[in-house]
């Protein structure tokens, strides 16, 4: 050991996939950090962004022959932070979201290694972006579920783990199911046993954000015959993910939209917008001249 | 009307506050946009990158004296485009979580203007971030619930909305509430005839990831009491965000983090770790010469 001060690990949401749903701050410490310990699910794009000169190892747990434990990932982020090194620890989406954190905070606080969070864009909000629908909709959904379809081995019993859906399956609610490609039908009749009706939409949503996204609408009861996709993947189930055009549109006011109501429009926002309806003309030439 | 071809309206998340917790790409539409439609509670920091020629308009709903519906911010981000303007339509948090993002959706659907939804990191995830906390622990909480304390208007009845959080209030999951600060004795109230214990740790969050963030710990049986907070704020609540010191630590094998156990790690990881094992040294005469 030597006499430097110990460095500091920054546990890093790497988004869903796509670099520049990077953070401006995870970008930035990416580009310059000197020791990069990521999870498998982090795309090629974003791990390409490390220097050249970065020691970036994948400590991911599904990775090839070598089994990797938590202990040896709690070691390495130790082991390099008492060297002097700064650690960033990368996890897809948002780190705090199923992500192990808090057994790799409880390790470096053991440990007396002072820690960061950068959160990031979560892979089920980047699902729902990528397919242009809200998550929670006021007329149908005040509540988003974000839950788990993998059973990690816990304390709890399978009983009470059966027993989870109730009261989360629930008519006015969006769940959003991280890592569903397990044991589907499993899903599948666990949230109709919980309740849920069998005509819920559903969007099962693989590689949300990165050129190979691939998606499938299904509904509950056709769940369980979806084809197989690539990780990560989300599913997204509730009344609020319904395609936009089985949604009742709001009604528009016609004149709302027209030029003789623009005007209107800009004055009642502010006072001293009078200049912006002189400004609106501009907007047109300046995109026309394009 | 022009002949120019109709512009695209971005929704865009603005993220917690800090301006680095933009995405790259928000930060990349914003710095160049000509229109910007944002709600009151995104961060002047924010607003500050976007061009000295660009039309930025508040039209959050709270805003001084003018009352502005959404069928006038429908009718705004219609308007522009009508007339060839890109917009940014920018949401504190991400656009997909309680921004009435469906209702514009409709409205954009129903007048054939195209959109773009770009993800941000929320709110809940930024206050949980800047707390050093998970939301979920594999030996606390399985579920993270996103919901809104705030009552709008909607098709439902009021017994309905009571009736809202049995189920959600759970010992396993970590509630994440939006706009928590109207009314907290009566949600409280509801929380506890929910069945959720009163020891449940909380912890409000006001302006997360800002220099003016505050904080305040409390447990469900004392939260009616904590002080007033400046929007935007966020309440956390359940096992999972107790303070870290109050958490059983997990044992960590002591040798793990000696020289003597380093080699043999960066070995078991994969093959041709060998270099690394000399990176080490380098690491740190690096930082003790910086």
């Amino acid at each position: 050991m030597s006499s430097s001060p110990p460095g500091t690990v920054r546990f890093v949401g790497a988004g869903p996939g796509d670099p520049a749903l990077l953070t401006v701050r995870a970008d930035s410490l990416l580009r310059t950090a000197r020791v990069i310990l990521h999870d498998d699910l982090v795309a090629s794009e974003i791990l390409a962004l490390a220097s050249p000169e970065a020691v970036v190892l994948n400590v991911g747990k599904r990775c090839g022959a070598k089994r990797i434990t938590q202990s040896d990932i709690n070691a390495l982020m130790i082991g390099f932070a008492r060297r002097g090194a700064d650690v960033i620890r990368l996890k897809s989406g948002d780190p705090a979201i199923f992500g192990r954190l808090a057994e790799e905070i409880d390790a470096l606080s053991a440990a007396g290694i002072s820690f960061e969070i950068v959160p990031g864009v979560s892979a089920g909000l980047a699902a729902a972006a990528s397919l242009g629908i809200s998550l929670t909709d006021r007329r149908l959904s005040s509540r988003v579920v974000f839950a788990s379809a993998h059973r990690a081995p816990a304390s709890q019993s399978e009983v009470a783990e059966d027993a989870d859906w109730r009261g989360l399956a629930r008519e006015d609610a969006t769940l959003v199911i991280y890592m569903p490609g397990r044991d589907i039908a499993h899903l599948q009749r666990e949230l109709l046993n919980a309740g849920l009706a069998p005509d819920t939409p559903a969007i099962i949503v693989s590689r949300a954000s990165t050129p190979s996204q691939r998606e499938h609408r299904a509904t509950l009861s056709t769940l369980s015959s979806s084809p197989a996709f690539d990780a990560p993947s989300i599913l997204l189930i509730g009344r609020a993910v319904a395609q936009k055009t089985a949604r009742d549109s709001q009604q528009i006011d016609p004149a709302a939209a027209t030029s003789s109501a623009w005007e209107e429009f800009l004055e009642l926002l502010a006072p001293g917008l009078a200049p912006l309806a002189a400004e609106t003309p501009r907007l047109e030439e300046r995109t026309n001249s394009r």
